[in-house]
């Protein structure tokens, strides 16, 4: 990517203001104002053939005019001037183009969105919208939007799809007091989108986390790239989850929307921590941005009150961070610097009673011990005590430590002097909130971007043994017979050439043939109508299982051939599987579709009930590692039947999430070619016995 | 409950505090400097035998001294001295008792503590605490507590089992901007508890909602009488719900039953609403103190961001209200007050150009229209626009409506600007929010509250056919044999008493006796050993399925025997059930427990992996409802399954809440017998065809 373009974007040097007006309420004077009073210092040059002057400013009737040179232009006319302002500005060797203008996707003029694009990048131009409130960057003193005023300070950076929203956050950073360095709106996306943002901001030095609100990505997969590789934590609010919310969306930014369960695991495959809602944005933002990671699980809590502890406990178990006895020579430090009353057990209860002193002492012996990985510290509002005070306590002692590898979280409960307070920590870098589940959480994401930064170092799974030609050349004489779809047999040898372990079948186009693979493939036996045209085999009577003699394959030949004639009179009938019956096991199932976000993305769900009525499965986007896979096993409800229930042994797991990972690996080298498929079911046998994929299914894509 | 003395609790009107104390930062001191401060009215009697006049008051050597009646006696002092305290305000006629004073049950003095209320009680006192930060009243101008000042001024009262949090709680109330007219700290709750505190809110003319922080119930079943019959809305931040380990019980019910599932089944049974955190403790407070009931599912979404509204609509599924589409009617009238790109379809966009009329028209129209049940505002601050001004014309356009019986709950995101103009809604009884989740979260309290409150109006089923005598002759024999255990045969005679379909079934002590009981029952049938030291029956190879001859009788009779007696040499054998054996249907449990804080409860789930597995069960506090019984069918995951999955026909749901019914009223009013208690499997047939219970297990409680 070229980083300098984007810089003339996001940090540019010196704006033009297209269609600034000297009309007060007019975006082109809003934007013109907003330069002004933010004290930009590049320069600004105000376009605008019928004015002279604006707010002070020089007015040039066209870019081309200004002798200097113009880093960025916003532009603020009516839809139907854009394309020829983009002409001047690239004429005029502009790098980026910030086009305020709504009236293209949104309202279905995808086609004219695209043409503006075409001519940007024919200039070497990038272009950020159309339809944005515009970028915001404290460190520049750059408004150059429509939003009223620079955010709070600080070192988070957002980037929203959604241009109300922005304007509403721009105000509510102060009053939340969460800072922020940059607001980039990023509207229609046509040209820049997520994964550019992300990346250049990976290299902004005044960025220390990245927050995004989503409503649908364009980029999914070059998002899991970007996301991958970037130094900083990065967390997500992504709305239209809901099935009429991704109506909403749909109707309003023009993007689709992908399932929500498949963007949990991208977002996840892309190191991108989730944000359950506004608030929580917010929330997780703030300690992203001031604190490191926290590498283990052992959390001490400290307290002066018991209830909070007791609420802290149990968010602590709603949030993955489950507490546990602090060791015996930690409570045995502890003890000293509490009342006898108090308990040091986890949550360290320092009473009412507790002051300053009692709390710097704590916090310094519970942050220097080495079997805490991290701090939370609660605090509810007495008459007797400072909250100011106990603040600076609490950040003295942990200078005084000189750890800055873990983390700690505060939550006073309180009224003005606590808020005071929590600003105050706050500003030296100690993130605090009003309830005690709120810290609780916040320390949870710390622990969650540990997490999901180590998952983002697996490379994903290679296999040697893949034969791709072979698998090509199944699919090819399928489209060369004019089908879009796989035989049954057909799947099963796209799927062997990717080494996954499928019940060996062949087809018989007769009786004697039917005999024949019979006695070649050894008895018992599973035989099944193939017919392109019959779906439900079993409801068309068009399966037999457990055939285990000569008579029986004879018999069953004939039997369901006039099963399957009499259910679809017109079926076409390719013949009869005769295939290997692979003994019972733990029924799975896996199945891919291409997500028009993410591409290629594999499914796992144990069968029967798991998947019909508990619609228990979970989704990676491949391809992947092996310990992504086997997390998968880990992720459904079902997860304890694979581990072995009542004293059975446990399934072969291991042999399954290497199927998973051959599996994940074929649908994304064939992406081209399949656009869903199922392994339905896999039957997984006891641990060392591996599987076998009893039944398979590839739709291809339309060509 | 005598009214007369919660009165002089919770509203005296005049005190004596024990312990008055002249020395700044003693609690004897704060408690008295706090009652001048708040203005109170009453009479205020410090009471200090070494002191003639503290902060201009008079002193008294003792409360006999006072020639005014006293009300109420708040006691600071040392908790060695309460007992004389007690015995002083009892001669004086003093109606309650408000003690501060720490040191009893919960450093585990739980006698010395038992033994003041026996004494209070004499003297026809009640007595609140001990270990109380004290009671709170804006109404009555009355701080009889140490917490330093009276609550921001509202309509709700708190009750806290946490003394800091209470403090903590009155100063957020200041920057919450959440109004309380009481605040009431309930310490070690040795008297008066939740249910006496509930029942004189309700009768308090100033408190509109009842909000509570809970971290244990010591009368969970009369909190469940008293929150039935409760005309305001409750509701409760419960804490302690982390995995506390169900651990000890004995059966397998027993050890499903987490303490915070019954909690919230009870506390919906209370007609209580459940809140998840403190800050839902505080938004649903406000939102059920400013609003009526939803009564409906209908919410109509208004909004001037189409981020804020896909926000919004994915919080509406979460929180049990998901969004439809507007009737067409009401979208025709909406797009006449709205620009022609915004979309009425719901949420209705109003787009970022809406002003203060397009927002008064549109809420106006909507709250209006008899097919919206409730009304959601959302509003995303803007330079152009004036948050107090579209504050004031939502106020007004629902003011000029006259509807009183339909909520709206509104959300800005905003600054400085937009909270002001949140305050000032919720000053005029629109409660304001701001994320638009919170205000789908509020709004959906509304509807919980509706049905709950509706719930709490089902009387619990009843039944002419129980023969009580029977089951208790069955329990009498057991215990007269010197057992706390009933065997399966005398688990179902019980179960038989109460109207449960049990398989029938006796038990044979020799061959030939299995051989007639076997002809009289009929075949196929099921034979298993009797022994109360074999609890894993086919573990021990003790039982036999599908018998079908009488030679398999003769046969299996020895087998078992001899089984029995490998597996444990010495067990006690009381011989061999030869029982009905019951078609196989959909498995389900049932099961009891005598919870120590809600007496007799019944749990329902369905049998294989549902409940090894998933831990898919869900319980009721006996007796209720046909309808609850009917609820819980659909409130375990696998609910499905008892619908008919595919294409299977429904399970006699029907018949399976009878027997729900039943077995909830046998464990209620066997509950001095039973203490546990469980029938699995249960077999549920097709719809018509009835359950039948085939096995079943009673433990008695020890006598």
């Amino acid at each position: 990517m070229n980083m300098d373009v984007l810089n003339g974007l996001f940090q540019p040097k010196s704006v033009a203001v297209v269609g600034a007006s000297a009309t007060l309420g007019k975006i082109g004077h809003t934007v013109l104002l907003n330069l002004q009073k933010s004290q930009y210092k590049g320069g600004i040059f105000p376009i605008n053939p019928k004015s002279d002057e604006i707010l002070g400013f020089k007015c040039y009737g066209n870019v081309l005019d200004v002798q200097d040179p113009i880093d960025a232009a916003i532009i603020t006319v009516p839809a139907k001037f854009v394309s020829q302002i983009i002409d001047e500005c690239g004429e005029k060797g502009v790098k980026g183009l910030l086009v305020i203008t709504s009236g293209f996707s949104e309202v279905g003029l995808v086609d004219l969105e695209q043409e503006l694009v075409a001519k940007a990048h024919s200039y070497g131009m990038r272009l950020l919208g159309p339809n944005i409130v515009g970028v915001l960057s404290n460190s520049d003193d750059f408004n150059g939007s429509f939003a009223p005023f620079l955010p709070f300070k600080g070192s988070a950076s957002l980037v929203s799809q959604s241009g109300a929203l922005l304007i509403g956050i721009d105000a509510q950073t102060y009053t939340r007091g969460i800072g922020f360095d940059k607001l980039i709106s990023i509207g229609n996306m046509s040209d820049v989108n997520f994964a550019d943002t992300i990346e250049w901001l990976d290299q902004d030095k005044n960025t220390f986390c990245i927050s995004l609100y989503v409503e649908g990505l364009k980029d999914g997969r070059r998002v899991i790239e970007v996301g991958r590789k970037t130094s900083k934590p990065i967390v997500a609010l992504k709305s239209g989850v809901s099935a009429h919310g991704a109506a909403a969306a749909a109707s309003h930014t023009g993007s689709l929307a992908g399932t929500s369960k498949i963007y949990k695991s991208a977002f996840a495959q892309a190191g991108i921590i989730q944000a359950e809602d506004l608030d929580n944005l917010f929330d997780r933002t703030l300690v992203l941005t001031l604190q490191p990671p926290m590498k283990g699980e052992n959390v001490l809590i400290i307290t002066n009150g018991g209830g909070v502890g007791v609420l802290a406990t149990d968010s602590a178990e709603k949030f993955g961070i489950p507490l546990k006895f602090a060791p015996p020579d930690l409570q045995e430090e502890l003890k000293k610097y509490m009342p006898s009353f108090g308990s040091a057990i986890n949550p360290v209860d320092l009473t009412g009673m507790a002051g300053e002193g009692w709390y710097h002492d704590t916090v310094k012996i519970g942050f220097q011990h080495k079997w805490v990985d991290g701090l939370v510290i609660l605090y509810c509002e007495t008459a007797m005590t400072d909250p100011l005070g106990i603040a600076k306590s609490i950040k003295k002692a942990v200078d005084s430590t000189g750890i800055k590898d873990k983390p700690i979280v505060v939550s006073f409960v309180g009224g003005e002097r606590s808020d005071k307070a929590m600003r105050w920590l706050v500003e030296n870098g100690i993130p605090a909130y009003g309830g005690p589940d709120v810290a609780l959480n916040a320390i949870g994401a710390l622990k969650e971007y540990a997490k999901i930064r180590m998952d983002t170092l697996d490379a994903p799974a290679k296999f040697d043994d893949v034969d791709r030609d072979e698998a090509l050349k199944v699919i090819n004489f399928a489209r060369n017979v004019g089908r879009d779809s796989l035989t049954e047999l057909e799947s099963k040898q796209v799927f062997k050439a990717y080494g996954l372990p499928v019940t060996y079948a062949k087809i018989a186009t007769s009786e004697d043939e039917a005999v024949s693979f019979a006695e070649e493939i050894g008895f018992p036996l599973v035989m099944k109508i193939v017919s392109l045209d019959i779906l439900h085999k079993s409801d068309a009577g068009g399966v037999k299982v457990d055939v285990n003699s000569v008579e029986d394959v004879r018999k069953f030949y004939n039997e369901i051939l006039k099963n399957a004639k009499a259910y679809k009179e017109d079926a076409e009938i390719i013949g009869v599987v005769i295939q290997e019956m692979a003994p019972w096991g733990t029924e799975v199932i896996l199945g891919s579709v291409n997500d028009s976000t993410f591409g290629p993305t594999l499914m796992f769900g144990l069968g029967g009930i798991f998947v019909e009525v508990l619609k228990d499965v979970t989704f990676r986007v491949a391809p992947f590692s092996k310990k992504q896979a086997k997390e998968m096993l880990n992720e459904i409800q079902g997860a304890p039947i694979l581990a072995g229930i009542r004293g059975e042994k446990p399934r072969d797991r291991e042999a399954l999430a290497d199927t998973i990972c051959r599996y994940a690996n074929m649908i994304y080298d064939l992406h081209d070619e399949i656009s869903e498929s199922d392994a339905n079911p896999v039957l997984v046998y006891d641990e060392g016995d591996g599987l076998k994929v009893a039944d398979a299914r590839i739709l291809l894509t339309k060509k």
